[in-house]
């Protein structure tokens, strides 16, 4: 036995010299100083080599954060399984909703579309966490689609208090639509508990105050739309899809063709849709956005008769043709320039293609943490610390993943810190392109926030958290949706070099994320946490462009392939974040230098050109729309002017761009009309109000000249100055989507990013409390001292291998239904956007 | 032997199973299916773990690059120890030059101070490169230090050809500065082949034609400026000194206070210093630049003579005195304002302090490459290859790191790629903070490029390669002062997840950096290259800020300490990147979205308010000055247009911002003049000429108003279409120090960055051609396919401990006398800038 361990260990030890050798072997043409120093290091070297082998033969921690109990119930984070089952059976059981289950409605029967948990208002929540408040009455937020009607709406109820308790008589209580219901609510911020569970229309959260509804354009979109009319359409062509396409759209197992269009529907004159048609892959590839055919054809859809609907106009290589007989005339006629397809090939699949270049079979770095997880999560309240940092997760159909109460050094910052809204606005020649401007709030981010890649998505030993959402009386559960972890940034948080020492602090941040893949498009959310005390807000973007078929269309878009366009748009992401610095009276400051000529006490009397800082305060509402400006010039800042420091400089946090943003190229667009009016700056302050909670409504492409939340309503002149005060931020990028956008968009390029920074926030730089530093005090070729700071040895042997995911353990969403609650039943089905 | 193998293997497959079982038995509070399938993947892992830890118990890979052999010889890379050597023995030999060696200099000595290869002309490089042209002949660059003159000045060299080749008679070639040396090269692209090495003065490459003659402002800065002034105004005001900070100056052991000034001086009326008093650190850290104290005095030192100096006032407290003895009245006044001094404290130390944050001393996450490294490296000629990209390092004095003849798949993109200056532009109320705007390749970036931190400033297992600089007849070699790395980026570079699959590529990029200190700030630069093409040129700030004295200064910085301002000022740092897209013949184009009200022939007649792209072109150098503009919506590129694609797009690169970068905020600086006229604008385009390879002189400080280089004289209306092209772009950041910057500006906030990344270069995505990627298909819960590519497998068990740096092999610079040439008994030594 003894042999048996020590060639081993004799060879490790030969391979271990070889490596601290090596650098001296093959680095040092010029010879070095043969110094009793650096002779004495080099046999101290080898002692410490062999000691380190010696002691560090035992494997490395499991991963995992660290168990903790959340100071506080987690009040944003959703109804349980229990309460979302209650809450439905509670509503099915409300005569006067007429409700049908999903797998039993029709196109003319009502439906649950959403069952969630209400946000409680900031005004109720704050003195639950900051003192000695009740925990804030739960309510559900619940969205039925009333489709029984020839003028369906969508209806935002409240539905409360929870738990649900029946009142006296038939179906426990019931609202109204007319807005005055049992309850105080009509500011939403005077919510009264009571007894009896009752449901309410919607309201304060909006804008627009029409008692919770909003029409539904939609309603016939997964059936008549397509049955009774689109698959007409093709009918009516199919001679000239099979000659010039080879293919059909007939709603049939053989199609090989898709059909459709623009996002929003035009509103301004009836509801006008243009569509258009798309190869289908022919792989399992999801890149049918790849393949447009370049065929228009526009559609007054008014009214929920699709008898009454009409085709008005065909369009094909620039031309319109008014009717269908004028086309196919054109068609036929000679000199009609029939154009290529767009067909799937490698071009368009994601896998690995190409020659491989050297070493790249080499398995590549990675980031481990080789003495395990260094940060504290509760998984019941999505409650979680790192370091100084702590906050509370939450998770909703709409915008996914959501960021509250984050602390810093046990004072809250910020209240809440989320994705509001994403914009994708394209523009083109032709009207599919030119109509289409996606909210994708629309379709939500919740259902879309798929299971992530371990090893890919997030490093192997991150921790995972699953995510819910709720449709179709079940909860979808995406399982390992949202990721935890450290990494070590490929750069230092701090150096200085000197000739006597060195010191330099490693930069290890945390990152919260998620990746919401909407249809095409896969947006990395993430949230980093540095030891500055800074946050970094980040999206980048990958999958799939949404591309146009080329034809007279330049001034639009690259041409990127055979009969294909990279069609311009511009992402416009916004986010809320609600600062709480040293609580909610807060004021937004700028300083900008300024190039000035001036002349000082000093200057003999002469102008000297020179800059100087101009200062400046957002006084109110009216002065709430900013841009980032020239030069990147103007610095804001959200400071609290009560507790000035011991300098008299007043504490806060700046924000910036990181990474470039943009606004919308697109003046009042005709797309958006006022859907959209928080994509006209690069950021936004307002005064902190429960019933502005949100920049958007995910419906607000449903009715784009009167949506039920107008973001600009919410500039009304209030005073910003020492107020509770929200900045809303843009992200995004104008895309013109080139050769490298095939197969993929790649997140190296497309990305955006937004940086939070304490500014005078305390009195130095918090990263001087890390141990994760050195200090070296050399001179002459000799180290006088190695100061690691009592930091941790990580003493151990990591196992690559065993390390690896298993990606055969990948499922996709665990569904639970609901109603009737069937929580031992659960099944796999996961559904990307159709 | 059997029993002891087996129970550590049992415990690790028990430690195995506990980690893969621990995300379903912490995660998942909601029950999971059992399907058969379920209980399949289950058993699966248990097989696979098992497999997995039978198979990798052998150690990771030994890092260190791939040896590889450079295509051509690195003409960029330096003299070789022997050149440098012959040169400065020859140099010594020229009885002309009247040289004396630096050991044995006074002020009134003329000096070597620099011996450098010369680079080559790209006209000269490239028939070398890529045909088969002769390797270019190879001179030196040589910088004289003529002090022993009235009318010093510093006079640039070119000493050629290499070898040295003695001439017939006395002491080899020689030549004068008349500007009509022997040779044809007043152009400098025609330098002729000599059989006889001569000097000739240097003046090709520089807009100003003094026969390469500066005027050296600083001859008297080292000995006259400090004993026959500075100390002697001290000794004039002890009593001041003393009874305000307790210290003096007066240049004895003793001394607790410094005194130094602007930077560069003033030079419109005479040469006029400010000065001002500094604390000295009591502890070795290098905080003296946060120790201001707050009383500048203003002298004019024109000429060599001290007894002809003059002191022409004071300031202190915003208050200006013209004569000492005004000063010393208004102090011994009784209602004379005694300002407090600036005291260091832990405020000012980099070291740990303050609570250790929870977990904080557990070994953070660290990046490894447990198979190797991926990459190649010729240690002799400094080339490296990473996948399909290829370069050439160098290193000079003036900007440090250089890149050359970047290659990408084969084809060259960029022939040069590096730093040309640093600014630094303070303001302030007063003058010292006013007057100081540091043009940091006067100090050189070279001779401060430390010895980096292994496993702080780049991984432990990067590769690090020697840089060389030249001084005082020795050549330093800062050992292990450039890395080279790969990381994975915390986030894949590609990603589409739909309901059937989730494909997933790794993001791994390789980074070349260096660290230069020069004096109390600290630039990390970077370059960055990643698998899609792209590179990202990244320079972050850390270090000690320059702080002001804070006194009715409110205008100028943040009050951060008790008697100190942040002084606010620019950063900016211009590149040049020489781009070769297919060749030489280049242009640059841009494409806006921009906001348009357009009719369309489906329209309906109807102007719809939408978006589209405006192209242009940069035609000539009257256009080549340019700014980022509005909302980041101008895309920059430079194509070639003569290569067209078969789709018709012109392939070439597109360059931007990728983090916030600036110009110059000061108008017309009085402090600069035309020495810094590359700070105007974010970006700008000229034509490439052998006559303009660098933006600026080093010595551009010594004359603003006449400089050596002026850079806007390279915009003489020379056209851009389809010629060589250099693109020159500014990083940088508005710097207004605040509390977070104490002790030391992190790199976290402060930085800026700029992106390369192609643009219609290939067909399509070159980072589709990596094996680091996984796609999964997925259906109802069951895992169909896990396609890995072939990709490596890390297999493989890494000893964190083993792997550590030793810290007490820090060694600092390693020093070589060149004359007499002493290779044998190198020794260390350390300079930083004081």
């Amino acid at each position: 036995m003894k042999r048996a361990t020590v060639l081993p260990v004799l060879w490790l030890f030969s391979l271990c010299l070889l490596l601290s050798l090596g650098s001296f072997v093959l680095a040092r043409p010029s010879p070095r100083p043969k110094s009793a120093n650096f002779r004495k290091a080099y046999h101290d070297r080898l002692v410490n080599d062999r000691m380190k082998r010696q002691a560090s033969s035992a494997p490395c921690a499991a991963p995992g954060a660290q168990a903790i109990s959340a100071p506080k119930k987690n009040v944003w984070y959703g109804l349980t399984d229990e309460e979302a089952a209650a809450v439905t059976k509670w509503l099915f059981s409300q005569e006067d909703l007429n409700l049908t289950a999903a797998e039993d409605a029709g196109s003319w029967d009502n439906t649950v579309l959403l069952v969630e948990l209400m946000l409680p208002n900031k005004t109720d929540v704050l003195p639950y966490l900051d003192g000695n408040g009740p925990e804030p009455t739960r309510y559900a937020h619940v969205v039925l689609d009333h489709r029984a009607t020839t003028e369906p709406y969508y209806a935002d109820l409240l539905v409360g208090p929870l738990p649900i308790q029946e009142g006296q008589g038939g179906g426990g209580g019931h609202g109204d639509y007319g807005g005055h219901g049992g309850h105080n609510w009509t500011h939403g911020y005077k919510r009264q508990s009571s007894a009896v569970t009752t449901w309410e229309p919607l309201t304060y959260p909006y804008t627009r105050k029409t008692a919770g509804r909003i029409r539904n354009l939609g309603a016939d979109d997964d059936v008549a739309l397509y049955d009774d009319w689109l698959y007409v359409v093709c009918a009516d062509i199919l001679d000239i899809t099979l000659d010039l396409w080879g293919g059909s759209c007939l709603g049939l197992e053989n199609d090989t063709i898709d059909v459709w269009g623009i996002d929003p529907v035009w509103q301004d004159d009836g509801i006008i849709r243009w569509d258009t048609f798309w190869n289908y892959p022919t792989t399992d590839f999801d890149a049918e956005t790849l393949l447009p055919l370049g065929l228009y054809f526009k559609s007054n859809v008014t009214g929920r008769d699709p008898s009454k609907w009409s085709l008005d106009g065909w369009l094909y290589n620039d031309i319109f043709y008014p009717t269908t007989e004028a086309f196919r005339a054109a068609y036929y006629s000679p000199d009609f320039e029939k154009l290529p397809a767009n067909v799937e090939g490698a071009w368009a699949d994601t896998d690995q293609q190409g020659e491989i270049p050297p070493l790249d079979t080499v398995f590549p770095p990675i980031t481990v943490a080789p003495r395990g997880s260094r940060y504290f999560v509760d998984r019941d309240q999505k409650y979680v610390k790192w370091m100084d940092f702590e906050m509370y997760l939450s998770f909703n159909r709409d915008t996914g993943m959501q960021l509250h109460d984050i602390r810093y050094k046990g004072n809250r910052i910020i209240y809440e810190l989320g994705l509001q809204e994403a914009l994708a606005h394209y523009a083109g020649n032709d009207p599919v392109q030119s109509g289409t401007s996606y909210l994708d709030s629309w379709y939500g981010f919740g259902p879309y926030a798929f299971e992530l890649v371990k090893a890919y998505d997030c490093p192997a030993d991150a921790t995972y958290l699953d995510s819910k959402f709720y449709t179709a009386e079940t909860t979808h559960t995406h399982v390992d949706s949202i990721c935890l972890f450290e990494t070590e940034a490929n750069y230092p948080i701090q150096r200085h070099s000197t000739s006597k020492y060195v010191a330099v602090t490693k930069n290890i941040f945390f990152t919260v994320r998620s990746v919401c893949t909407v249809g095409n498009y896969d947006y990395a959310f993430s949230y980093e946490f540095y030891m500055d005390g800074s946050i970094h807000v980040e999206v980048r973007a990958s999958g799939y462009i949404q591309s146009a078929y080329f034809a007279k269309n330049e001034e639009y878009g690259y041409h990127i392939h055979d009969a294909l366009s990279g069609s311009m748009h511009d992402h416009v992401l916004n986010y809320k974040v609600d600062f709480d610095i040293l609580g909610t009276a807060n004021t937004m400051t700028t300083v900008t230098p300024v190039a000035v000529s001036q002349v000082y006490p000093w200057s003999d009397g002469k102008a000297r050109n020179t800059m100087k800082l101009e200062r400046a305060t957002i006084e109110n509402e009216d002065q709430g729309k900013l841009y980032w400006g020239a030069n990147g010039a103007t610095q804001y800042k959200i400071i609290n002017s009560d507790y000035p420091n011991k300098f008299g400089e007043l504490p806060g946090y700046r924000v910036l761009p990181s990474e470039g943003t943009i606004y919308l190229t697109v003046q009042n667009s005709s797309n958006l009309a006022r859907a959209a009016n928080w994509a006209t700056h690069d950021l936004f302050v307002t005064k902190q109000k429960d019933t502005e909670p949100r920049a958007v409504h995910p419906y607000n492409n449903q009715d784009v000249y009167n949506p039920a939340i107008d973001f600009a309503e919410f500039f009304d002149g209030d005073s910003l100055v020492q107020e509770d005060i929200v900045v809303w931020f843009n992200l995004g990028m104008h895309h013109v989507p080139h050769t490298g956008d095939l197969p993929n968009t790649v997140f190296t390029t497309a990305h955006s990013g937004f940086q939070i920074m304490p500014l005078n926030y305390l009195l130095g730089d918090p990263s001087r409390e890390t141990v994760n530093m050195v200090r070296i005090n050399y001179h002459a070729g000799n180290v006088s001292e190695v100061n690691e700071f009592g930091q941790g040895e990580p003493m151990c042997s990591y196992d690559f291998k065993a390390a690896e995911p298993d990606f055969w353990g990948y499922t996709g969403d665990v569904v639970i239904r609901k109603f009737p609650y069937d929580p031992n039943n659960p099944y796999f089905e996961t559904d990307s956007v159709v």
